[in-house]
């Protein structure tokens, strides 16, 4: 019998034996010519993975609200007005973040739970007052609705707004294309799609947010999260210099470059269709199985996670029978609806197997919960699309 | 032929085969039972390790620099005076954050790189003014002078200063008893006598350390150092509950919690008697070779690491002839003597068998570089107190 479960929620996800690897290797110094040059490659590929032929890549040892927190720490000054489009929890963590820095932040808020803010009230709003900023959450990890990221995009660039995309859910599993889509600045985390352990900010910043960033008329708020300390750094680790700031986390950045090594050999598209397929394969399970979902209308839904609702009758106490039926889940995290929605990540090195363990699971754990369906109609569904 | 060379910097050091491991285990969920109670014993270990019962831990995913970030941006409103006690570029840093979160810093300077500023000259600046706060660095990784905790501690606490200690070159290998001599607040990072890889910052609040931040009349400059994020989750997994802030860095924690479990079983008092006593021998061995030292005495010498000048005619070149020989060793630090001088790590896990292979290639290395001594000499001054 094996006992390990399988771990299917909104990252940490599941990890290469590769990366893990790499993990579990000897710790060199960060200044020895083999890790300047795992670093110099993990910075090259970071790039390549955000489809940023110009940007600047951070890789700095924190959780992805320490990416969110160099992104606005760096951008925003004393009275600077920004622009966030509120799709959830993480939406209104960077308006917290956004206003610790001085900035005067307008919310544009969907309308209900599970929706989007219209295009339209984004740009009536951009329209109103001189936005220095835009922050958009490509996919809300509370909520798993995915924004529109290109046309949001668009939109603040047309107004004059520098556009931050909070990847955290998204990168290297949702479509996002940096350059072509003009986003000014993009950030992840290591343990989400991008598919590395917890404890690395992931930050590439175009040219326009370095220009805003060198034209600063006051010191960056925040000392750990200042570019002023790491931009030589990773221009140095780049050029194959040693250099030292702050000790890098050598073994999280060994395992990062593997990661990256990985997903660019699949190759971009490669991985977002196959992201796009194991989440219809997923969905139409959910739906099979008359699960409806926290997004309201299948154009928000997200390609790296599920939220489905509770079935009526069943609660979360039916999360412990899945995971003792091998898969372990995430509960609801936004206030509002917490305890009626649970949360399925499938991103990253997911595979076609590790969907129907999971459907097989929650199938199992709902029957067991008294929930009344036709035993294998998930299963069947997300076997259509998988072998389609 | 065994390719693998030893790790003899201050930070990252040699980690145990335990540890690792744990580094390449398959990553659970931030929120799994046995990830929490990992996370809660680690919490319970590292208040025993820097001797503590008081104190609030806390382990946030970041560099030792952050830690110390941490301790200014929550200590530290606008307008608070803080006196530094200089002994070097890590106490130069702390002034640089203590000034971003808007102190005064007034730094109480040593008449040259090696010492350390007198107790009487800290004593005549805590008087002329009211200092909330004092930092001292207990070992300066730049300079491998040891600072005397204890004394100005008591000095500092005499006049009623917070007394912040960075013990990242120190905590775990230097003696350090955070509440019998009155530490306010401590801090360290993973990768150094700790013995984790790099990527975490440790904190340990003592009572008044958190009634200074719980009274504070503005909010914390940095959003992602902010106790009043971390303080709820620290104690809920303390208690053993789940509970989310940002995603910890799940691998670094259990490779922590091995670490801290392997100090313990150790003893802190035969930890720090083990570490006295392989840095006996390593300095011997250095001073039988004819090198001089930075550090201007043998009272300001750490004991965690040991900062040696080269001898006449040898400049940093040896460091390659000597990671040839098979050990990793750093070069200097300290702006004004970088070229200078080399450092060499010994805490944590390390062994004689480690320090004997260091003083064998350091010898290797000087004598293929031309300079004159007599060959075993330091390696029978080492061993003279090995084995004794």
């Amino acid at each position: 019998m094996k006992d390990r479960k399988l771990l299917m929620i909104p990252g940490p996800i599941e990890f290469t034996p590769e990366v893990l690897r790499a993990m579990g290797m000897p710790t060199t110094s960060h200044v020895a010519p083999n890790f300047i040059e795992v670093f110099g490659q993990a910075l090259e590929r970071l790039r390549q993975v955000f489809l940023s032929s110009s940007g600047q890549p951070f890789i700095v040892a924190g959780s992805g609200t320490l990416a969110m927190d160099i992104a606005a720490a760096n951008l925003v000054e004393p009275g600077d007005k920004a622009l966030v489009v509120d799709t959830g929890y993480f939406s209104e963590r960077f308006t917290a973040i956004l206003e610790r820095y001085g900035a005067t932040v307008t919310p544009v808020r969907a309308p209900v739970v599970g929706d989007a803010p219209s295009l339209e009230d984004v740009e009536a709003e951009l329209k109103k007052d001189g936005y220095k900023l835009m922050t958009v959450t490509h996919v809300d990890t509370s909520t798993a609705v995915r924004a529109d990221v290109k046309a949001l995009t668009a939109l603040g660039r047309k107004y004059g707004a520098l556009v931050v995309v909070d990847g955290v859910c998204a990168v290297a599993g949702e479509e996002m294309r940096q350059d072509e889509w003009g986003i000014d600045l993009a950030l992840t985390a290591s343990q989400k799609a991008i598919g590395t352990p917890p404890g690395l900010a992931l930050v590439v910043a175009g040219p326009r947010a370095m220009e805003a960033f060198r034209k600063r008329k006051t010191p960056v708020g925040n000392y750990y999260a200042d570019w002023t300390n790491w931009l030589p750094i990773m221009e140095a680790y780049e050029a194959r210099r040693p250099s030292y700031f702050g000790t890098p986390a050598v073994n999280l950045i060994w395992a990062l470059n593997v990661s990256l090594g990985q997903i660019l050999e699949e190759g971009m598209e490669a991985r977002f269709a196959r992201h796009r397929k194991l989440n219809e394969a997923f969905k139409a399970a959910i739906r099979a199985l008359g699960l409806k979902q926290v997004p309201v209308s299948s154009d928000r839904e997200a390609t790296t996670l599920t939220a489905p609702y509770y079935p009526d009758g069943v609660d979360s106490t039916v999360l412990k029978r899945i995971n003792e039926a091998g898969v372990i889940l995430a509960g609801g995290l936004h206030p509002a609806i917490k305890d009626r929605y649970f949360r399925v990540g499938h991103m990253g090195a997911v595979s076609a197997s590790d969907i129907l363990t999971t459907v097989g699971a929650i199938e199992k754990g709902l029957a067991q919960a008294g929930y009344k369906f036709e035993p294998g109609a998930g299963l069947a569904a997300a076997q259509a699309i998988l072998t389609g």
